[in-house]
């Protein structure tokens, strides 16, 4: 294994499930000093919900040990040697190398934060949040720093939920975002939302804008970000601008690369080509089955079906990956946002002719306490009236509901068949009609008019 | 119109949406007092949660008429002529009885509530819960009634969410049960735990009993509930046995029913055999999906369902039913409990062999504030794999996660299939694998290990 956390770990906990020690030797290279941890809790450990790091450790080394994995922690893979069958790994304490044989091999890379080669993006005081140590140095930069004001660069997942951590702390928190509106894996009108949750927050949102150099005091730490006509002071930074899959070893060892990047695997997440080596987690493209091209999702969910998958067949049994549908949820104080299979401009890069909708509901019957506002909005293939995307932005109640259109994707469901679906319905949870099949039947009735 | 609650106003809305007055006349007669009120909501009602009546009605009577219906209210058919097409209907203040022919009938006459013959039954102070009348009735005798004492009757949706606006209002409650767990239309397992969340509520639960009398004192109201070998005081006694198909009319009329006292229909929701006549909501049986056999399923959301459906197709349009799965969701205080697909003793009724498995997960990510735990039952037939039912029982999120499995079961996937579904996660939603996931995946390997 070469990576021992969510993807790489579920893999070798699957594989010694079905095979003891006696039958499978499993040794797994980890470079950091953690091994299984939530990266996604990460922003909820720096506001202060998650008491400590160690709530994030699903499983520690310790305990892989006790189930005869062979953890070498602080070792890098610098090498994967595919003729010959073995990896090349550094000691990062001693630096010792040495090579290791393997007969089966699993690549769980992950990914590595994007960082643009701006000046000052190395000063103290800018941060990343990928790993626990980052959110260590994070909270050990924010306890040293007597000033309280953060800016954020990125606004998607990470950088919202960040924003809002930096907030429960007590910062003046500004985003600097590249895109019209925050969380750029809605459609922009669905992102405007979410912007007035974050503004209502008191963070300052600065859209359409590029970072173009971090500005540093005579102490040579942080002390604003420059954009191209201002500047935002500064006493911490935070980068959350994305990931892309970390692929330099098997790039180097001529594994086969998508456009994003990511390995490519086949369904059993066998790297192609190649019998015996498999990939999975972050450093992956995966297949989205409502465009039917390769992507690149970043998730923990997906990771751990991934080392599910791979452990399984690298130990013995069978089970394959059928792809996603690119569903995602996040939270920003009570807001909820949720997202599944397509946005408008997805769906016109697939070539998908698509009707839209975007309908009003509640969270609950009108009458019940608690009762809120929930926005959906609904992507259905042109003619066929098949279901190509959802966009949810409400509070309480509105992150999971996109599971039924997830389900409606996974299966191929037309707006017509959702528009009946037998959901759950008592005055506490939705009204009569959820929102999710008012907008079906909203979707339905226009696919139906601009059909005939 | 015979009827206008849900299915009757529905229809006669979405008809009217299709057709003006000129082209279309609408007469819709109602004996009650009140037009499209939400009977679910009245146990919030009586328990406080919502303030008054008139929230729980979605259309007044002078909503309806202001878009063209003749509304008559307080005005009761007793008579359908099929073979002339006629309708005989009573005003029930002053007595005149007229006939009104018509071109298309649509019945939505309801449920009517179950109420035993015992003796004692129609005692002061002994309640149903169907219409707004009820409930106003209920209410009077609480605000009238020094005792705090109260014994319901049943333990399904509607005794359960009594039994809890009664102690919201400060009673001693008992619930007298004839099956072996509350909420029977859960398998036992799953009831046991609602019993255990209504005791620990305070809520006296007395299982497996029949009651046999209602014992009334010398002013002749209700002083207690007699059951074989005991009695429990009460200062009232609220009825929550259940509805049956109120079909009394349909049936004097030759009108085809089905097992359950429902009327039958189509798809397109016309009674059977009749081309011009339409019946929806707790009057009508339903086609049950997984087992293929018909059911009574007296729910609101069904109602407005079918309601949508008679008026596209009275109204010229066309739209079909396609059947329930069986879903519902239901609270107690914060625990929320759901169901779909089939139950083991409906798997069995159904002839269909199945696989059962109960896994114990959390609502959200284990280390998120507010993770609580949620328990998951899933039925899976034997060898195919196929969805057949799962239940919910936890707190908040628990209930309308029921929806994945909703779709599922639409979809007709296998658990094999619903096993890597992508579904939202982020550790406020859900651990990385959802509890449904966790499940699913015990339902595969459960059904390979017994395929083999």
């Amino acid at each position: 294994m070469i990576g021992a956390d969510a993807a790489g770990m579920s893999a070798a906990s699957q594989a010694r499930r079905l095979r003891g020690p006696d039958e499978l030797e499993i040794v797994a290279f980890e470079r950091g000093r953690f091994t299984s941890f939530s990266a996604c809790g990460i922003p909820y450990w720096v506001g202060g919900q998650v008491p400590d790091r160690d709530a994030l450790v699903a499983r520690t080394p310790e305990e892989h040990r006790a189930r005869g994995i062979d953890l070498r922690l602080r070792t890098e893979v610098t090498e994967i040697d595919v003729a010959r069958g073995r990896v090349r790994a550094r000691e990062l304490d001693s630096g010792t190398e040495t090579w290791t044989s393997y007969d089966k091999l699993v690549i769980a890379t992950g990914a590595r934060p994007v960082r643009p080669a701006l000046p000052g993006i190395d000063a103290p005081g800018v941060h990343g949040v990928q790993t626990l140590d980052d959110g260590q140095e994070l909270l050990d930069t924010l306890a040293r720093t007597p000033g309280r004001r953060a800016v954020v660069v990125g606004a998607g997942y990470i950088g919202v939920e960040m924003a809002e951590a930096l907030i429960n702390r007590g910062y003046r928190v500004t985003v600097v975002n590249r895109g019209r509106e925050p969380m750029a894996t809605l459609d922009a009108d669905m992102g405007r939302l979410v912007r007035r949750a974050m503004e209502g927050l008191g963070i300052t949102m600065v859209n359409d804008t590029e970072v173009t150099e971090v500005l540093t005091g005579e102490d040579g730490r942080v002390r604003a970000v420059a954009v191209r006509d201002a500047e935002f002071p500064a006493d911490v930074v935070v980068l959350g601008i994305g990931v892309r899959p970390e692929t330099t070893l098997a790039q180097a060892a001529g594994l086969p690369l998508g456009e994003h990047g990511g390995l490519l695997t086949d369904r059993a997440m066998r790297v192609r080509g190649h019998e015996n080596i498999w990939a999975g987690g972050d450093c992956v493209e995966v297949l989205d089955l409502v465009s039917g091209q390769y992507r690149h999702v970043p998730l923990g969910t997906h990771a751990n079906k991934h080392g599910q998958i791979i452990g399984t067949n690298a130990g013995g049994g069978y089970a394959t990956f059928p792809g996603v549908v690119g569903t995602a949820v996040s939270k920003v104080c009570d807001l909820e946002i949720a997202r599944t299979g397509l946005r408008e401009k997805d769906a016109r890069r697939a070539g998908l002719r698509h009707e839209t909708v975007v309908v009003e509901s509640t969270s609950r019957a009108g009458y019940y306490p608690g009762a809120s506002p929930m926005t959906v909005k609904m992507l259905a293939e042109h003619r066929t009236g098949r279901l190509l995307g959802v966009q949810i932005v409400g509070r309480e109640g509105a992150g999971k509901r996109v599971d039924i259109a997830a389900v409606a994707l996974t299966a191929g469901l037309t707006v017509e068949q959702m528009t009946f679906l037998d959901l759950g319905y008592a005055p506490p949870f939705s009204p009569v009609w959820d929102p999710v099949l008012v907008a079906a039947r909203k979707a339905a009735s226009k696919v139906r008019e601009n059909t005939s």
